[in-house]
């Protein structure tokens, strides 16, 4: 239990004998989307809660990219697999009356952490009014960052799938890449591959090409807004061989029967039927 | 031609003549995503990204928005309809070496005005390299707002759908609506219906009925993070009786087979499979 966590003191004294009460402050979970990795793509919220919070919580990678807002507090750093354990960590800390801030990159409502922690606040009969107080700060996703750096993938329908059969079974995953592919959606790849496992993605393609043409545009997205940021622009044909590409904080765009590369940009148009309407003289 | 576009003037003296030569800055047209409506969930970026600019263009709506950050900037506001000719004239003004900002709510990536400047560029041979300079800077865009504001749909995979057949025929649309309900996505619904014409949501909701229980999960959220902010969280069932929430700032999530409602708030599990590993004793 951490002191700040004590709102005030009660001392009753009632027949000799005194009565100490600590009354705790009502705790907060901030779930914060701190953007894709550079802080000038993290909302001002983001900033305000980390800044509000005694408690910092979260993977340690994430950690990192917010160093200069941590001085001073309580941060509890976790490694990669330990996401329940985090959660666990965070709610308690709450619990305990703490304004605690859970980081993550991008946006932790996009498969994110807060679906764990709203899970595990749903086990133990927590409810809105009299549990702690809980937001999710929303962020800047790698849907949103990657489109962004590419072109404008995104102007139409898309879908969003995860290669990571690690929770949800592989022959889910395909039928929701069949029905993507059939829909002629755009469609945006979380999780694509690590350097060694990329069955998920050659199935994927296998399945686009029954749809859609081999010169169809593809992108690959690696570390968005970072360092270590790369891209290329290929095609549903050709995309198996930027393997180098792929892995944990790499994302891939399908493009639609529509999209277009334009001088190595992704473009989809947005619908509009006359080519000669688009420019018009302003001046 | 704003006189801040001219970077610096040669005067060139040959046989007794002179000649002055305007050298122009290079333009820079940021293409700015402010969010869903309130500073708080506005990027450091897009702030930047305005301060730095001379001219801000857009929507009249999303330059109130920012009317604290334009003090001083030459502004063009502009009504709904007249998309292309934003487009157009940030653009051209970009052209002249001036720097601008073309502002919307969301993310200018998502179903945004990033794809007209995209489109309009292609048609006149823009060329990174030598023409103007070009910034989407991404933002929360209604997808993100409204997963954080409901809970946690969003932590599977999902398809976004816009109901809107202004651009696109309305077949194509419902082609993309049975797709997303034979896959089992969670399903966002963008420009769901005005309050006159709401058959695209009725059809859309026939057809998942003909996938997923009366009683699957169904989120309406109006005006996230702005003043007008409605949520409910319904059922696949009842969804058309709550009319008075949809309009052109009302987004709609449909869950999947496993989504479910704790306490009004709608939430995804991530697919753990024991239930009995989720609290974890962490002290």
């Amino acid at each position: 239990m951490v002191l700040k966590s004590i709102s005030f003191v009660l001392i009753i004294n009632y027949n000799k004998m005194s009565f100490m009460i600590l009354v705790m402050r009502r705790g907060k979970l901030f779930v914060v989307g701190i953007g894709p990795g550079r802080h000038e793509h993290m909302t001002f919220r983001a900033k305000q809660a980390i800044e509000e919070s005694d408690i910092v919580v979260g993977y340690d990678t994430y950690i990192s990219l917010v160093e200069d807002l941590i001085a001073g507090k309580l941060v509890y750093r976790y490694a990669m697999t330990q996401e329940v354990e985090r959660a666990n960590q965070a709610i308690s800390l709450a619990e305990e009356g703490n304004i605690v801030s859970l980081v993550s990159s991008g946006d932790p409502g996009i498969y994110g952490m807060v679906g764990l922690i709203y899970e595990i606040l749903a086990d133990k009969g927590w409810d809105k009014e009299n549990g702690i107080y809980l937001e999710c700060v929303p962020g800047v996703s790698s849907l949103n960052s990657c489109a962004a750096l590419i072109g404008s993938p995104l102007m139409t329908d898309f879908a969003v799938v995860s290669m990571s059969d690690l929770l949800v079974p592989w022959d889910m995953i395909i039928k929701r890449v069949e029905a993507a592919a059939q829909g002629d959606y755009v469609t945006v790849i979380y999780n694509p591959a690590s350097k060694k496992r990329v069955h998920q993605l050659e199935d994927t393609r296998e399945i686009f090409l029954k749809y859609r043409n081999p010169s169809t545009p593809v992108a690959i997205v690696k570390g968005a807004y970072r360092e270590s940021q790369e891209q290329v622009l290929t095609t549903l044909d050709q995309m198996l061989e930027h393997k180098d590409l792929l892995g944990m904080i790499t994302t891939v765009i399908i493009g639609n029967s529509a999209t277009f590369n334009y001088k190595g940009m992704m473009i989809n148009p947005r619908g509009y039927k006359s080519k000669y309407e688009l420019i018009k003289n302003v001046h």
